[in-house]
């Protein structure tokens, strides 16, 4: 991905998304159907020379539907990121370095892999140029393309005389017999007792911004937005609470783009005021998912010369184009991504409900662990399903937020490690074990990373271990101005691993969905800057520093932190001070600690986490009855001295 | 300015130059003469409603000539950043929040005082659309407009229905009888000693860089890469050694533009081999500083479409267009300016030696000072001067590498003070006194903040001090990862600050010349992220971070620091690592510290520092028999407890 918000959450991400089958893809005879299509001119004018296959979908969603891994059918590599490109003699994937060696497992030798991130790995815009004949064309589905995407590359081929193409059928769609249905799960409506604001609130907040900014529609494409502005949850994407739809929102209309089947339940009806709106401009009109496309081209062939229409700049290059440039306001995120970011009170409850149970449930499956690995029957696949177990048990709990990355001494080096069968281990009172997991209930989402030994950890497992606590504490506990952007706080992560040598390739924190997805913008904390909005109270980012040391173990610590207000000595300039409150509430093994490399604030600030847990935890496990799993708190959060 | 640089290097700075008369300039009759000016067809085909005078001159230099002090001309105002547009109605400054008061007692009521970074200020472009009739033209001088605000500026306005267009002729130069000439001092020609390294060398290193990015062309325009790039030094811009000129690289020819009176030195012609060149690639060829467009517009029009010609994004718009489109490789900066930045061994030793020689005038200034100021004589200027006849007794001095700011209580929070007769403080027992100053010697360029006490500081300026020496110190002694950007080390300085609610408007730190100018890119540390480069061994910065008290005191503590490898205990992926050598060895009070507040590693590394200055600075005064000095600095550098 290009973009850098996607490409700061790839960073912090661990692809969650694969069910990776080891063997190679056979793709010879796919490949031949899909340069026929190439060359066939049902689907354009000309023949094209190339065909661009983007690993996304219509909403630049970081998980895709099963309709939308188009580039997994046609190259076999399922990876979260990549792009593959079919020209008349070549096939080619670029992916980076997490995935250079899935990615040669999965693909047969039709395939060439390109390293991203090597020096000598030619750009896809390079590689285009070096091998294609003078005044080639270059297809590409313009829906599954980002609009600033297709102008970098449009530009590269244009100045070497060749040209970008929108082709309206997607081709491997063509070749692809048994593509999957576009997902049409169920919605379901949120009241205000966890949305905290109703949608006609919503919207009339996204009119205010509207009206400041002189803009006159705003075209939402983002599902997360549109399931946020409408208080709305679906389940089209597997560990995103989301559903397909676009909106596009006038100053007097409200325009809902969604497979009309899914408004018949007369509750959902009524929560959108379908057939009663109180006012005519908080009346939903309702379109067919697919018409979103002719809807806004007559908007557009309507509107006066100065209508202006907000439109991110991460949309499709289809929808985008719709709209003609001078009417255009591309913007880097949305107002409402913005809005989403900024927790409201109903929110910030519903979060802490969310993270109270998820500890439960966390407590629960460490005390389970202990009794259990000395039998040598727990392994990295049945921990995770545990942990899934319990969670399940926990009131509105509704799936997992991301697939569990649940692993083993040398696996946990892997940062975007999941267990599959081929490599499940057994888990052992020899080795560290990570486990980055979470899960969504209604009213909240989760995503917490414990790192524990069962038996003695080595010296150097626990320096490493208090290096990362240090800089988890080192951002929990940072005091900073009203203002400062998330990457600002960054080093102070990494400030204890540099000292020694060591660092991790991650960044360090990403934005969190209330119910929603579990990574989101437009707000995170990483050494990579990307177009990041200042840190305000309500925010909700991961905190999530770790190292690994390859072949051997991996370390992670990872709370979901809230943005509040701090009050230290003084107040520069009426600024006013922020700092974090961690939300996730789950102890942090004191065993894997060196806690003579600890300062005296570092020591209170885990005995201080450690005697809240207790307080909020403890009492939610004896509530629940949970006698284990308290007996396994009290002791796991015993004050260090 | 605009430029990502810029703000950082402005942030930083604190406008040294300039003359601050406080009464307004008459400007009623220069603007009907520029009025006009601006019907005047002699100059253009049509008309134009609005003239722009943007601030710098044709190099995009920092510090500016006289003749090139437009913008100061026509409104009065001589902060070192601003942009005067006028119309046929209107007169407007742009200017940002270190210069509102002077602008507004500078200039006179046909002048709008435009204060950037309020919410209420409109930007040029914006009160431009807001106020011009219809389809009018706005004319700028494309030779003092940098490429990139000239494409952003034209852009806003031609979607706005009107059009920028460039005018050769400068409008204020037509009106200005009393223009100062060009300077054109005598040009000084540097050996290999004190540049490690021959001009021809550079051009070889040169073009192996052009090769590498398949470029045929190199076009200097900033005056210290070409002062740089030929080993000559001239005094054609206070403070900066540098000289006007333009240099055109290929591959095989060499093209110097300069006023070609200066090059009959016979010693000159000889270091340019201008009359014997070793070899037809290695030749210089001469031409007049004007004839750059004319040569540049005939290169272009001879060379072959595949060639590329790199240029700054920053150079003058007239130079950038000049280049077909398609032919321009525009870049953030120059090779020329990160080989620069690199300083090799000779540049390092001359470096430090220039440090030295520095730390010996400021050890005898403060000694001096401690004397002098029971007796009520001293002010900020008196002191200023002093520092300055110092300097000038040490061996190879040029002159001075910025204004001193001299400030003494509350003058020391004013960031850009510098002191003035209607100004001027007398330095006293009971007030906080700050001096920021530097040098130019033939071997290096100095750069240093002290902030003293000569009775006893309050416990709240001895905290503040504590705050700011905590923060010098954890950027000085910060170990980082090679590859690592300076912006990311910016948080490091502030910690100690934000964490009691305290915090400084600008950036820590900015690339310091090798005798040349005192800023320079690409690398800099600064909450402002721009497009700087990683940090490498070889390169110089200072580190400067403060505290400002509005009304009472200013505290800042800066070195200049280079960035030598590291060794920690652990090389994670054989990264290697880096951290910073002090150049500068002056003490630092420690009077002003609540060594309390240190932290046992902070006490070390002050003890050490201290421990440094003694050995170095000592030895040095010893020598030149400086024995009051010298007793000053042993009584300064004892350890802390």
């Amino acid at each position: 991905m290009d973009c850098d918000f996607k490409l700061h959450v790839y960073s912090v991400v661990f692809s969650h998304h694969s069910d990776t089958g080891m063997s190679p893809k056979i793709t010879g005879e796919l490949l031949r159907q899909l340069r026929q299509a190439m060359k066939n001119c049902k689907y354009f004018s000309e023949p094209i020379q190339a065909y661009i296959v983007p690993s996304g979908d219509a909403h630049q969603s970081e998980y895709i539907a099963p309709c939308d891994c188009r580039r997994e059918f046609i190259c076999g590599f399922n990876g979260s990121a990549g792009t593959a490109i079919v020209t008349e003699q070549h096939a080619a994937l670029w992916t980076d370095g997490r995935y250079f060696l899935q990615a040669s497992q999965q693909m047969d030798n039709n395939w060439t892999l390109m390293k991203m991130g090597l020096k000598e790995t030619p750009s896809q815009e390079d590689w285009l140029i070096s091998i294609l004949p003078e005044n080639s064309k270059v297809g590409v589905d313009p829906w599954i393309i980002a609009a600033d995407q297709w102008k970098n590359m449009s530009k590269a081929l244009t100045s070497a005389g060749h040209s970008l193409v929108a082709v309206q059928d997607n081709l491997i769609d063509v070749v692809w017999m048994d593509r999957p249905e576009r997902p049409s799960t169920q919605l379901r409506t949120l009241g205000l007792e966890y949305t905290g604001m109703s949608w006609q609130d919503k919207i009339t907040a996204l009119r205010t911004k509207m009206t400041e900014r002189k803009v006159t529609w705003f075209v939402a494409t983002a599902l997360d937005e549109i399931a946020w502005l409408f208080n709305l949850r679906g389940a089209d994407i597997e560990y995103n609470p989301v559903f397909f739809a676009y909106a596009i929102v006038g100053m007097n209309t409200i325009r809902l783009f969604v497979d009309l089947k899914r408004l018949s339940d007369p509750a959902l009806r009524d929560h959108l005021q379908l057939d009663s709106p109180s006012k005519p401009e908080l009346s939903i009109h309702t379109y067919p998912y697919e018409s979103v496309y002719t809807e806004l081209q007559a908007i557009c062939a309507a509107h006066s010369p100065k209508d202006k229409v907000w439109i991110c700049d991460k949309a499709s290059c289809a929808l985008t184009q719709v709209i003609p440039k001078a009417h255009r306001t591309p913007i880097p995120y949305t107002p409402l991504c913005l809005a989403k970011a900024v927790k409201n009170e109903s929110e910030i409850q519903g979060m802490k409900m969310a993270h109270i149970k998820d500890a439960v449930a966390l407590c629960e499956l460490f005390a389970w662990l202990e009794k259990e690995i000395p039998k040598g029957t727990v392994t990295e696949m049945s921990a995770a399903d545990k942990a899934e177990e319990l969670r399940s048990q926990q009131k509105e709990f509704v799936g997992l937020s991301f697939p569990t990355i649940s692993s083993v001494g040398p696996n946990g080096a892997i940062i975007h490690y999941r267990p599959l069968p081929e490599t499940n281990r057994t888990l052992s009172m020899n080795e560290v074990y990570l486990i980055d997991s979470g899960a969504q209930y209604v009213d909240g989402t989760t995503d917490v990373t414990r790192t524990v030994h069962f038996g003695t950890p080595s010296a150097f497992e626990k320096e490493c271990f208090t290096y990362v606590l240090k800089g988890h504490i080192a951002v929990s506990a940072a005091i900073f101005p009203n203002g400062t952007k998330g990457h600002l706080l960054d080093s102070f992560a990494r400030a204890a691993l540099w000292e020694s040598g060591l660092d991790y390739l991650h960044g360090t924190g990403h934005g969190v969905g209330c119910f929603l997805n579990v990574h989101e913008g437009p707000c995170g904390i990483s050494y990579k800057t990307f177009a990041d909005e200042p840190l305000e109270a309500g925010m909700i980012v991961s905190d999530e520093p770790g190292y690994y040391e390859d072949g051997s173990f991996g370390i992670r610590i990872e709370n979901v932190v809230l943005v509040v207000p701090a009050q230290p000595k003084y107040n520069y300039r009426n600024r006013g001070s922020l700092t974090f409150e961690p939300l996730t509430l789950v102890p942090i093994q004191v065993k894997m600690m060196n806690t003579e490399m600890l300062t005296q604030k570092e020591r209170e600030w885990v005995n201080e986490y450690h005697r809240k847990c207790r307080e909020v935890i403890g009492a939610e496990l004896e509530r629940q009855g949970r006698k284990e799993a308290l007996e396994w708190l009290m002791r796991e959060t015993q004050p260090v001295v």
